[in-house]
């Protein structure tokens, strides 16, 4: 393994700065603010924190932990538990993190994906005294290479006073080359982002080392947590063909045509079916702009389907996984890996008019979407990019089954708990019942669409009856509501355990 | 006048065009889909919309009107009251059409202001039958000039099958420069924007005309509809001097300097208290980079504290109006007016690093804001563009009375009614009562900020209340709720006629 590491320091004077992940781990001090790589469990670091942990259990130990996206088990799980995070953000995905910010043990800033870096740039959080990033190589020419994911390591590596390595030898040289490091300037100092295609490249091939900051390189040969892929049942195969014929639909508008435009597609598993659907489709030279590439991309660049695909992080099931690393050269022209900062960009979701698809706990009768909050307290994993597609794509398009919890709650209802996407920003409205297209329409309109072609057959009378109680005790007005009557349906489930009458 | 107006032809092939107001009406058909130029009463066609109110009054006739953003009285009110639209998007506000709005005899699209013209450019709306745009001139070489607002008029005259010119003699020549119209590219196929500093200009003189589309061109004497500027009191300068301080908080963390970034600025008194105010601070070569520009700007511009000014439109009193309309040289180099989707549009708002200031209804203990919906059920005047400025900004502050309707009403509340902008996207929250900062916080950091901080001293103790009873409840979740309680407020309100216990 020595060999290996080795190789992997092309800048020589960094050599010294090898050691383990004990000794690294005890550089951060109780309070600090903390940068971490890693994006939907990949390209996060993971020897340093599993480090952290030991200290959080043995000692008052806490810090506050920023990054791209959620990370693993080490941090998200394990260090979560053992009391060592006190604050956390952007968006974790865990069940250990989640029931600790649903308790008040642990903070949690839920936030655009896309605003991150600008926040981390601003200083919003206080000084970041560490910036732990895992890296395939340092490269002679001093540019430190990510690994899975970009996220906000180039951020992070600037704003950061100090820089802890985690060079990760099991993750192939050949990632070298994948990504694409762009980094805009100052607001108000900035230039116009150069991109107008996805396949595009901005920058260089990876992050410009201060040798100055980095105080620790640990060596590790941990690969990603796996994600944990679920196969299409009936319901997510439905909801994939509603979305297929829907774009068919588009075609026959004049508004696409069969190469579409570029796709974004929240990771989860109708996002993956919905992907698996094009495989047999007339669809062709499709392109991803996406956050997270997950295994149906890659199935479909192996179907020649897919032209390219551009991301932030590559999440894959562990079979998958072995397949595309172990093949990476076969996918270098049909690939990249960008910052958050630029898979996330509004200028760029709006400049190439993206398709985005994005998953809903639920949604409410007048087409207000929430992603984040079970019953309007609860949080779930965040908003993710969510909102930087919805809001800015030419085709903002949300999923959901119109029930959950083996159909005792209804996913429409009159009104969500929480917004995370406005009325304004929804345009179509996809359950396995159907889809309802938004777009356009005032409150009034939407509504029938929503209830007689999304709501499941056991809740529609109801939610006709508030709506016509609404419409009656208002007058008629723009958005038909009973404040007293508005969250009856969680009341009722809270008393009964169901939501139906 | 006829050798005025002749003058402004200088398409000759046009001259057999001019017709009455009457014909042109004529014109349109009922049902019709039709575009019309004016956003914020500024540049609005006035005598076609008098004559159709004519044909409203004695005729089935009803059409559906999109345009920049609200219109004059000619439409908003009058034709509105006539029966004369049966549906109407992007803005309004105008207590005629709201009230119709209100009692399900109008339909109303609310959109973000940036949104409309790619809807448009969609044929989202259907198909355009006619756009009758306000003219200064029509330029010899073939260009509409614009009068005192851009608006959407580019993209309808582009979309639309036939074009009404309105051509106003009274609007002066000297207009003809200050427009720099510049319409992106279809999405996917378009360029990046190259806007970087405010002053620059992008793009020609004034909309290329297809003179085949052209079926009339009505002469117009008729001004905008003056704007009926509120006087500053005691609360909105208050609150505008917790805006200035807060600004100097920011110089002091190093944020800011003393020339700010591009100030977005909603309408109405206390914006305009805040720019005011800035005439006799320490702030200097200031630049504005808003939709609409209101008296306090060219005061500021006279004073020498704005360097430049760019917008989508002009929105003056009547005594500021005739002043720069008959000096306008005076400010042709400090000036510009663009399409609403350039001044609105997202990758510009965040490459320049804008500071965003609007008026919100109310906000919750959370930091979610209302912009439009007074008790969740009746429309006020629409999102505007606030949604494009606030989730865009580096800075995006909203203000608003800590209270309403004399201090029965208080405008925060356990939960809004309506989310316009959410949690996510709110950075600071301005009442009379003083400044919450809320970027990088959780929900539960922001309500002490929020409360303590904004809350008129008439409804804390029951925000608190409410807020500790849900944290009991929900075991400290996230955001703490008690569904069944979240609008207890109002149920108070609409009972005894006032929020207080
Ligand atoms: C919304 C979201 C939680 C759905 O996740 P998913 O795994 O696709 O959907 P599932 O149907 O499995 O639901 C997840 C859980 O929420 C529960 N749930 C779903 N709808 C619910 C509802 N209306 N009320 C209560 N619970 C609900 C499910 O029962 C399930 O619970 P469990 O984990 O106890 O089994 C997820 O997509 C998300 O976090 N989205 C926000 C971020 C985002 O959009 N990212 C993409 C771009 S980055
Ligand atoms: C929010 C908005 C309505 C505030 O308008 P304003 O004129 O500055 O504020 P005012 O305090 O005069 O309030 C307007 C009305 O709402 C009422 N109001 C204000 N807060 C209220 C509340 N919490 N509950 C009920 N009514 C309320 C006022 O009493 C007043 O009513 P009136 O017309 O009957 O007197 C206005 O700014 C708006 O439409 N904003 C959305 C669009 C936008 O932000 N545009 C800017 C960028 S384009």
């Amino acid at each position: 393994m020595e060999a290996t590491f080795e190789n992997r320091i092309g800048m020589k004077e960094l050599a010294g700065k090898v050691m383990s992940a004990k000794e690294a781990a005890a550089l951060i001090s109780d309070g600090d603010v903390v940068g971490m790589s890693g994006f939907t469990r990949a390209g996060d670091a993971k020897v340093v924190p599993a480090a952290l942990v030991e200290r959080a259990k043995n000692e008052k130990f806490k810090i506050d932990i920023y990054t791209g996206a959620s990370l693993g088990p080490e941090v998200d799980h394990d260090l979560a538990i053992a009391g060592g995070i006190r604050k956390r953000g952007p968006f974790q995905a865990d069940k250990g993190i989640r029931t600790l910010i649903n308790n008040g043990e642990i903070l949690f800033a839920d936030m655009h994906l896309s605003h991150g870096a600008e926040q981390y740039r601003q200083n919003i959080f206080g000084t970041f005294k560490y910036a732990i990033i895992e890296a395939t190589a340092i490269t002679e020419d001093g540019y430190l290479i990510p690994t899975t994911s970009v996220g906000n390591n180039p951020i992070l590596a600037e704003v950061a006073e100090n820089i802890i390595i985690e060079l990760n030898v099991a993750q192939p040289e050949s990632l070298i080359g994948v990504h694409d490091i762009y980094v805009p300037g100052e607001q108000g100092n900035r230039e116009p982002i150069p991109l107008t295609k996805t396949s595009d490249r901005l920058g260089v091939k990876g992050i410009k080392l201060n040798p100055s900051k980095v105080k620790a390189i640990v060596i590790s040969e941990n690969l990603d947590a796996p994600s944990t892929i679920v196969p299409p049942d009936e319901e997510t195969q439905i909801m994939a063909n509603h979305i297929l014929d829907f774009l068919r639909s588009e075609i026959k508008a004049g508004r696409l045509t069969n190469t579409l435009a570029p796709i974004q597609s929240g990771i989860g598993s109708v996002a993956n079916a919905v992907l698996d659907g094009f495989k047999e489709s007339e669809f062709e030279h499709l392109e991803v702009y996406s956050e997270v590439l997950q295994d149906a991309v890659f199935n479909l660049i192996d179907a020649g389907k897919v032209d390219f695909a551009s991301a932030t992080s590559i999440t894959l099931s562990a079979e998958k996984g072995k397949e595309v690393y172990g093949n990476l050269d076969k996918y270098a022209d049909k690939l990249v890996l960008r910052p958050q900062e630029i898979s996330n960009q509004p200028e760029l979701i709006r400049r190439l008019g993206l398709i985005s698809i994005n998953t809903a706990l639920e949604a409410d009768i007048y087409g207000n979407v929430n992603s984040t909050h079970v019953s309007g307290s609860k949080m779930m994993n965040g908003i993710g990019g969510s909102g930087d597609f919805a809001r800015n794509a030419r085709l903002g398009i949300f999923i959901t089954k119109s029930y959950a919890k083996g159909g005792s709650i209804s996913s429409i209802v009159p009104m969500v708990t929480h917004v995370d996407h406005t009325e304004h920003d929804v345009d179509v409205l996809v359950t396995e019942q159907g889809v309802a297209d938004l777009r356009g329409l005032a409150p009034k309109e939407r509504v029938p669409l929503i209830i007689n072609n999304c709501v499941h057959p056991d809740f529609k009378e109801q939610l006709w009856e508030y709506y016509n109680a609404a419409v009656e005790a208002t007058g008629n007005a723009q958005t038909p509501h009973i404040l007293s009557r508005a969250f009856e349906m969680y009341e009722r489930l809270e008393k009964t355990g169901s939501m139906k009458k």
